[in-house]
């Protein structure tokens, strides 16, 4: 059976999440995950390419072969919107320079695939990401939000569904 | 005297104008300008992608030392910002994965450089930039654009002063 090796993106210019799984069949298990960071006092330039860099790194390191990256909220303040456009921009940039296929979904899109609707508070994220990947603790919020976009691509972007991870069946969020 | 090739990038997700000139000593000269299109029913990351490629054949095909960019102005239309941040952050990408330098100027520092006033019309820019690279004849608003931010850069993002272009002298935006 193939493996199929996805990277989740949560684009941020300061704190870019990327979370890690292999999908084999219907079952999903947890590789890596962390965040990159720029530096707030570097020029623009600087800090997209620190993001780049860092993104480089993490496909050079865990050689996914597809990549999901969360559709983005437009901010109230639109120099942050411009900002958010920005580090997401060039961390598709990093992400198609690596050749790597590229699927976009939406915090909608990705709650109902983890969390079973998508209503979902944005701690339920976390933990369920915990749950469904059996992980020892909880992610940093980045690597969660990375990590739950890179379930959802597993899941063909649609809803939970019927998806086992290392055993456990999960049905509509909860786990049975 | 060595000459510095300057690439001045006037970003949008549909149409990414470049414009290249070279500086010797306060000397400026045309070198080329057009624009990469992206297609509108395209996915995001493709047309990202058509972005990217585009600035790399032309830095591959100028070879040019530096580059700037245009800041551009937040968007009253949210979704439009975000867009043209993503587009924006997509050239940053392609510039610093060619080891270029990038500077990035204001509306206003390139109106200044070019026409030697902040408030100028957008077609003064054009104007300008023809009559200071002496061109047969306008380019095309962004190639303008993108033209205008090399000469800012030229000018050390400083306003117009006393630049001589092949022979003409130019103060407060009006030939000398």
């Amino acid at each position: 059976m193939t493996t199929l090796r996805i990277l989740g993106i949560d684009p941020g210019l300061r704190i870019t999440g990327f979370g890690i799984i292999d999908k084999t069949g219907q079952k999903l298990a947890y590789v890596a995950s962390g965040c990159v960071k720029s530096v707030e006092t570097d020029p623009l330039p600087q800090r997209l390419k620190s993001l780049i860099d860092g993104i480089g790194e993490v496909i050079a390191t865990w050689q996914p072969s597809e990549a999901a990256i969360e559709k983005v909220f437009v901010n109230v303040n639109p120099q942050s919107t411009l900002r958010l456009g920005e580090a997401r921009g060039a961390a598709i940039a990093a992400l198609v320079a690596a050749h790597l296929p590229v699927a976009e979904y939406t915090a909608l899109q990705i709650k109902q695939a983890v969390v079973g609707h998508g209503k979902a508070a944005k701690e339920q994220v976390g933990h369920m990401v915990m749950r469904l990947l059996q992980l020892p603790g909880e992610p940093s919020k980045d690597a969660a939000d990375a990590l739950a976009c890179a379930i959802c691509h597993a899941h063909g972007g649609q809803g939970l569904g019927n998806i086992t991870t290392r055993g456990l069946r999960v049905r509509k969020g909860r786990l049975v």
